[in-house]
This record gives C-alpha cells, sequence and structure tokens, in this order.
C-alpha cells in the first residue's frame, strides 16, 4: 500500500463532504481588507482579501489575545481566566496593521491586542456549524468491504525508523480507526513495543496485555468452533480503552480469521435505513458489566451509540457478551430500542461491511476502540491460535501525530 | 473521622433524594404473588407480595434469562446474541414457582426459564425514570464548604491492612469524589502504591508520575505567589484521566494550600440560579488544548459540563490554562455563552464551596477528575513546596469497591 491509495480511497469516503469543515481551518489568507465595529464595539465585522467576512465578539477577542501577559509564550497556556475579563469589556479602537492583521484597543482595560488574519481565519465561528446528528469531522473516513483491497499497512522496521511511515500509520488510526502491522518480532509482550511507538499502556485488571489463546483440543470441537460477533471490547470499563491491538504469535488453525466493521459505517446506515432506530440507541443509555473473577466487578451505562451535545457521532459501543440488565430504558420504548438493537446487529453482520483476514504471526491490527468492532470466525482443526491484545488511548496517538504534522509544515514554511 | 460522620454527613447532601433511585434497587421482596400475560405474550405483569407490580417484556426476559445457555456460570457473560432471539418471541406459559420466582415458557423456541422474585424487583425498567437535566445517581453526594469538617480520611496503614478501611475510602471517593490520606511515606513515588490498592496509574507524557514543584526564589515573588484558579486536569485529553492524586513531600512555604470544589455542586448552582447558563455549557462543545513540548500537541473538544442521553450528570471540565479556541459555538450564542462560563467561574470562587487545606508531607488527596475541581492558594516565603502527582481512572476503583461489597453481602447472606 502507498499513501497514494490511502488517501485515493478516503477522497471517496470523507463524510460530512470536507467544504464543511475546511471552511474552518487551512485557508491561506493572511490579509484582511476591512474591519468595522458592531454594537458599540461588543464585536467587530472583518472582511479578508477574498472577500470574505466573519464576526467576532470583544469578549472573544479579548479571551483569545496573543499577547505574553494572556498567553504564556513557551506553552501556550492561558495566565488570565475568564474572571480577569471586565463584564463590560468593549472594543474602542480596531485597524488594519501593515501586514494585514487586525490591532484592536479594549477598554475598559485600555489593552492593545493584535491578531494575525490566518490566525483569525482559522478560528472564526461565524460559519455553518455542522448540522444534524451523527456527522463526524472531516478527519474521519467511514469505509465498508472495500477497505479489504488497500488495509493501510506498515512494517514495524519502517514505523520504527521512519517518521513518516509512523505517521500515515498513525493518520490510518485517525481516519480509518484501524490498521495493520507486519514483520513483528512473534514474542510474547512484543505487542508493548508498539504502544510505546506513540504513546502508553493503559493497563487493566487483565495485565499490560492480555493472552487471547485457545489450545484446540478436538474432542471438544464444539467450543473451540465458537466464532465471537464483532464487537468492542470492555464496554463496561469508563472510561473505555479508547485503542485496542492484537498481535498474532500462532495461527495454524483452520478459519479463526479476524473480522473488522467500522461502527460509524453501520451507525450511518441504521440512521439512512430507519431514523428512528438510530436515534433510540443514542437517546438511552445501556449498561455494560463484568464480574469474572472475585476482585473484579465492572459496569458501565452509556449509550450503544453516543453523540455529543452539537450531534457530532462520538463513539459506539457493542457487545452481547457484556451487556448487562437493560434498566434504563422506559418500558414504552423498550420494544421498539429491541427493534432498533437487533437492527444494529443485523447491519454488523452484513458482509459488505466486513474485511476479514487472517493474522499470521508477526502481524498486528489496531482499532479504535471506541468506533470499530473486531471479531473472528469460527475455527477449528488441529492447530493453535495464540494472539495477545493490549489497550491503549487516543490522547497520546493522536498528540503524537498532531506534534508530527506540526513539525512538517513549520519545515514547510 | 468515623464512617458514622461520614454516612451523616452524606444523608443531609443526596440528591436527587435517594427515593428516586433505591425504587430500583436493594428490596427485599423475594416473593411473586401474580402474573398476567399481556398483549399476546409479548409481556407480563408481574405483582410481588407487596403489591408492587412491574411489566416485562418477552423479548426483555429471553435475553436476560439466566439458564447456562444464556450466561456462561462463570463469568455471567452472555453466550447468545440479539440475533439468535427470534423476531417473534413470546410468552406462552408464566407461572409462580415453588419458591415464589417466575417460570416462564418462550415460543416459538419452547424454551423455559426461571428467574428469582428479587432479581426482577432489583432490574425492572418498568417505573418512573430520573427526569430533567444534571441529576446524579444516589451514591452520588454533592457537597460545600461544611465537607471541611467532615473530609473522608484515612490513613495509608488503615487501608493497606485493613479493607474496611480501603472500602471507606473508595467509597468517599465514589460518594464525594474527594478523599485524604495521612501517613504516607514522604517518598518520590510512593503515590504510585495508592494507586496499586485499588487500579493502575494511567501513564501519560508527563510520566507515571510527575512534580509539582516550586523553589522559591525571593527575587522572583511574583511568579511563585500565584495561585491557581481551580480546575479539572489535562481536560486537553480524551479520555480524560478520571482520578487524579496529589502527594506532598514538602511543604514549608506559607501559603499554598490546596483548594478543592465539587463542581457538580456548582453546576447545580449555576442551574438554579440560571438554568439557561447551565443549558449553554451542556449544549456547547468547548476545545481544550495543550502543546507544551515539541513532541506534544494534546487537543479534546468536550462541554464543560457533560450529561448523558437521559439527562445524567456526567462530568465537568474547567481549566483556564488549557482552554483552546472556542471555535464549536455558534456566533448567535457565543455572547451568552461567555455570560454562562463567566457565571460558572464566579461559583467556583464562592468561599460556601471551596475546601481548603494545607497538605502537610506524606499526606495525599484524591479526586474525581471528571467532578472535583482542584486548585491551590497563592504561597510565598523562602520555604520549599513540593508535591507529586499521579493520574489513574475510576473503573478499577469502582471495580475493586463493589468488588468488596459484592464480598460483604455474600458473608452477610
Amino acid at each position: 500500500m502507498t499513501s497514494n491509495t490511502l488517501f485515493h480511497f478516503a477522497a471517496s469516503h470523507i463524510y460530512p463532504p470536507p467544504q464543511i469543515q475546511t471552511l474552518a481551518g487551512g485557508a491561506d489568507v493572511s490579509e484582511l481588507h476591512g474591519v468595522e465595529i458592531l454594537d458599540g464595539g461588543k464585536a467587530v465585522r472583518l472582511e479578508w482579501s477574498d472577500g470574505m467576512t466573519a464576526r467576532f465578539h470583544a469578549v472573544w477577542l479579548r479571551d483569545h489575545a496573543l499577547d505574553p501577559g494572556t498567553k504564556a509564550p513557551g506553552n501556550g497556556q492561558r495566565l488570565i481566566t475568564v474572571l480577569d475579563i471586565p463584564g463590560d469589556t468593549h472594543i474602542v479602537a480596531a485597524n488594519i496593521t501593515p501586514d494585514g492583521g487586525l490591532a484592536l484597543t479594549f477598554a475598559p482595560e485600555d489593552k492593545p491586542a493584535t491578531f494575525p488574519a490566518d490566525w483569525l481565519r482559522t478560528h472564526r465561528y461565524d460559519v455553518a456549524m455542522p448540522g444534524g446528528r451523527g456527522w463526524t469531522p472531516h478527519d474521519i473516513a467511514r469505509w465498508d468491504s472495500e477497505l479489504a483491497e488497500s488495509i493501510p499497512t506498515e512494517t514495524y522496521d519502517a514505523v520504527r525508523s521512519d517518521e513518516n511511515a509512523l505517521h500515515r500509520w498513525l493518520g490510518a488510526v485517525r481516519r480509518y480507526g484501524f490498521a495493520k502491522m507486519t514483520g513483528m518480532p512473534a514474542e510474547s509482550g512484543a505487542i508493548c513495543d508498539v504502544v510505546e511507538l506513540f504513546g502508553f499502556v493503559r493497563e487493566t485488571n487483565y495485565g499490560r496485555w492480555f493472552e487471547v489463546r485457545s489450545e484446540i483440543d478436538p474432542v471438544n470441537l464444539a467450543y473451540t468452533g465458537l466464532g465471537l460477533q464483532v464487537h468492542t471490547d470492555n464496554p463496561y470499563r469508563d472510561p473505555v480503552p479508547t485503542l485496542q491491538l492484537l498481535a498474532c504469535l500462532e495461527n495454524s488453525a483452520d478459519g479463526g480469521d479476524s473480522v473488522v466493521v467500522d461502527g460509524f459505517k453501520a451507525a450511518e446506515i441504521l440512521q439512512q435505513e430507519t431514523p428512528a432506530h438510530f436515534d433510540l440507541l443514542t437517546a438511552h443509555a445501556a449498561r455494560f458489566t463484568y464480574a469474572g473473577s472475585a476482585d473484579v466487578h465492572l459496569s458501565a451505562k452509556r449509550p450503544m451509540i453516543e453523540l455529543g451535545p452539537d450531534g457530532e457521532l462520538r463513539a459506539v459501543r457493542f457487545n452481547n457478551r457484556s451487556a448487562g440488565p437493560l434498566t434504563d430504558i422506559p418500558f414504552e420504548a423498550m420494544a421498539d430500542y429491541y427493534d432498533a438493537y437487533r437492527h444494529f446487529a443485523e447491519i454488523l453482520e452484513r458482509p459488505d461491511l466486513k474485511v476479514s483476514f487472517k493474522l499470521r504471526p508477526g502481524e498486528l491490527f489496531i482499532v479504535d476502540n471506541t468506533r470499530v468492532m473486531h471479531g473472528r470466525n469460527a475455527y477449528a482443526g488441529t492447530g493453535t491460535r495464540w494472539l495477545q491484545g493490549c489497550y491503549a488511548d487516543k490522547d497520546g496517538l493522536l498528540s503524537k501525530l498532531a506534534a508530527g504534522e506540526r513539525r512538517t509544515k513549520e519545515l514547510q514554511a
């Protein structure tokens, strides 16, 4: 796979269309053309050289001022609190600087502040906000079984030695919630070394990593042949581990292919086919529980499909094995809720959503455990299937990627 | 502090009133008095011996069946998926067992199932659900400055040697989101040993633990005298660390008292005083960012006050230093949003919400970082203030506590 095929694939799957989000970022318009004080200084209207306009409030501009008294030069942290801003803050002078930026004076502080034109453009909020329920930002691309033809894959050697390869791999996790790695040492615990390339292991009661191992006993084929419905891991944990890795040490059994499904794509299909079903799974909390040993009694209450307050699709949770008693859905809604739950489960089984592959020794896959579900097909035979799993979190991964992208941009500038 | 004073305090601060939640749990009614099949077998109506009634759907009962073919006897995990339940599942026979439980037969599977009467009572959902926005479950008690008179505190020796003391301490974290520990070794890194009593360290780019240390330089009093507004830590991280611990190794400076405020109490006051302000902080996402070193670029988009889909108050986030550009609030709402933000900040400064204390060497406090804010008063003088911080997560803590409570109940039964 080259990064070209990766991005070709992505372009056709971006949802919502990228223009919704690129309005707010990445513009290369570095000069203001006009500025007008509005509402007695409570706001300003800016016009850029290409004719685009946007309004900003005085209080917002004061809070976001970039001077070293407001923002620490080293780490960009804000040195004032919202209570340090006078309640009647307003703009008494607004001009365009020689380099096309904005120069303001705030009263009653009599405080000057300047803002670059492109910074203002990037951070303007006088725009059409994403509407509706279930949208995702432009850096998320939903996928279906076609992804099988271009699974984002890098080698262990490449991601360790080549920062670009690492960024491609991390970028795929951000975009697709899924990537593979090949050429790993088929050694117990090596999975943690992969996590350390971008972040930190989330240790749990299962350990820093855990075994997914079934010695096949031909006497007991009924048990060993079990497949696992696609699921997210540990939904009974809050916060849920946001990344899961599974590495293969041995896989000589017949079958046992790994299966991944984009839960965000499945949620989109659910919403398209029956909007009320999507709404039911977002509107009511499910319960998930696990009490597998004397010292452990985990439980969480979260919806199967979680939206932010602005309708952004934030997470899916789905796991038949650990679904706890559903006690937070009113009697009047329960029959419809089960219809929605069944519908979602049925979508997750559709072949045109599934990407299946047999993990070989030295191969690993990673999923965004708040989005991409994984499972396995039934397996049989006399071989051994030995995987190891590990949890980690997205904050470190996304930070590593964003810091790398920032460095690249600085080098290009 | 004894556990009696702890629970005395709790009783007067429970919100919402406990009767709302205890309806759904803890009842000691172990016999059914009547059962009626409804709607052609799509549901049943049960009556317990005290006259209470509740309806259950056939599909819910089938999904929650307790037999070893449905739920694994060892760990209680479900062995079927929702797709294994026939779409037309209905109840064709419903009877009371000799011990007062429920015996059902499901068609078309012709599958029998039995349920204990108290299990059904505990898990019934044909009840009034908590209404409104901003409610919390019965095991959360909001608090104000009065908690200063009975800060939940245990000694390090007690929690290590006495399971009851450990459970009291963990229970205080669940109930108040805050507790203190005394008698710790004032040794670097000892804070991690406390985490290992109940869970696992959440390692971040700051390490497994991190230094909060300012050698006071009298030449530079302006800097060293800075207080810190109460805040939650790392709101730029998603998932946010849900627990934070701060341990004291030295504290000979004048001032520098630690301050904690119950963010859930502050949110309640905000809602009482100006419901629209509460709604604004829940309805729009804030942004939080941190880019303090070359390899780190963390960012998160979450509301300052987060509700579940059923209106449950789930989390607060508040941190002036890492509040990023607010770009997700429409222009039309921004002025009101800032009024709400300022109002919330003002509430957090009220003396009647604050609990302040000077942490001594060998003392530690823990906060639920999704709820309780912490800060420090200004300090000065020629001494040293040396704290160490550490993050962890609530899943492990709540699991340890619930498992202990389950053991206690089993011993009593």
